[in-house]
């Protein structure tokens, strides 16, 4: 998917929230543990609740592979299950990987050859050569970690070489890898003041903003800082769409929490005229 | 495993070598293709002729995802192999995770609890909370990357804050994480000769330094600039001994390779008088 291409979605569905599909086997409904792989069950009644207002789906690849190789098969059946139903979803996996290139072409082997993911979040740490792997597939995607929204952020993010801090060199340098066709990154939403700095670097690429609601980010503000004229916005949300209910009707209350997101978004979208 | 139980298989077995375990189905010998499962054959076969000579395996993560839920199958009988056959030896998780702390408590369970990982290796990026789940385990261990042995290491590793570079910030910031008994730092070998102002820092962690053989490292020069008075190294070797041979032979080779390397490390631990 390109970039035009995700932004006629986020017009046709006055949307920007990409939903966190980050199941824990503890707090799915108990009636799905009956299920012959729970999780699945779980994850497709999420997706067919909340696709109508959803442009994107992010599995976190930790709460698979901590269920071990039947946690990864359902992972594979969750994405192929998105891009059988809703092609047109954008599918990000969560995976911070990153490694050196031979390793990382390995990587980008199992998550956008063998499975159909669109993205895949990666680490900036080791540099050029431990990215250029997931960027040699046409229309799919890197979302490179620049500004996190944890506490450890400001450990070695704000790490200042004569006024550039780790982060923005992240921005600066790594733009020239790819193009705003096969690069996004991660700024977490609890700094949405921050967005306006960043956007002053990245001024056309899109940010995937993780960190709103259980979080603590306001979609308000990040829309305020962080839109620009095609969107440039994918806003997460996880535990607070998919944990919002745990009953028969998990579902149904999942779509509502979405589409109350999505009402949100369609106001900041119309309101800078982008629909 | 604590650090003076290494240190003591260090002297018993007269060798710091670490064996990676990165099988890559294109280049394991043909007639393994018949198995069941060719790279866990593949994997016993050399786990069999190398334990006598290595004190830890590196299984890389990648080599597995990029087969599927069958190579995550396959990862996981690997290590329990090594486990269940040879006890002592150190088995680390070459994954480069670290999320936040949420997530990071998955990827921990994943590894050090699900599966009998030793170690695991993490990407310092986000910082310390992204960290500490790992390190809530006994006698399980982080393995941080501080400079790696890449060319993409002079992106942002040498970042510069007042004298200060970004992977001696990682290296002295996270030495209050935890302690020399449950952090290593991972030391790319091709630059052996920074070993020893990464020593000045920290004196007493045990560093993983892959890089040796392949990767055109010295293992002269680590061990000159890197040793310490607890050896405190893992030497890692990868392709120059799993893929030394790819007839019927490849194990009875790739055993005589990590010889050679024993032999070698022999001598610098000699040198020394570690044992």
């Amino acid at each position: 998917m390109n970039h035009s291409q995700l932004f006629g979605n986020i017009k046709t569905k006055r949307s920007f929230l990409c939903v966190g599909l980050d199941p824990e086997i503890e707090k799915i409904p108990s009636f799905l543990l009956k299920e012959n792989d729970p999780v699945l069950s779980f994850n497709k009644g999420i997706i067919d609740a909340t696709h109508k207002y959803a442009i994107a789906y992010k599995p976190n690849i930790a709460f698979y592979e901590c269920l071990g190789s039947e946690g990864w098969k359902t992972l594979e059946l969750t994405v192929r299950y998105i891009k059988e139903n809703y092609p047109d979803i954008f599918v990000i996996a969560d995976a911070k990987r990153g490694d050196i290139g031979n390793t990382s072409k390995m990587y980008a082997k199992a998550f956008l050859e063998n499975m159909p993911f669109d993205a895949i979040t990666v680490a900036p740490y080791m540099g050029e050569d431990s990215v250029a792997p997931f960027l040699s597939y046409n229309d799919k995607w890197v979302v490179l970690l620049a500004l996190t929204s944890n506490k450890g952020a400001d450990d070695f993010q704000y790490h200042d070489e004569d006024g550039i801090r780790l982060f923005e060199r992240v921005l600066s340098v790594s733009q020239k890898w790819g193009s705003t066709d096969n690069i996004m990154y991660v700024v977490g939403a609890t700094r949405a003041e921050m967005l306006k700095e960043i956007r002053r670097i990245v001024p056309d690429h899109f940010l995937l903003v993780p960190g709103v609601g259980a979080q603590g980010g306001s979609l308000e503000e990040v829309a305020k800082y962080g839109m620009n004229n095609k969107c440039g916005l994918l806003v997460n949300s996880s535990r607070g769409i998919i944990f919002a209910d745990n009953s028969e009707n998990f579902d149904r209350v999942a779509g509502e929490k979405a589409h109350e997101i999505q009402i949100e978004m369609e106001k900041y979208l119309s309101e800078r005229n982008l629909i």
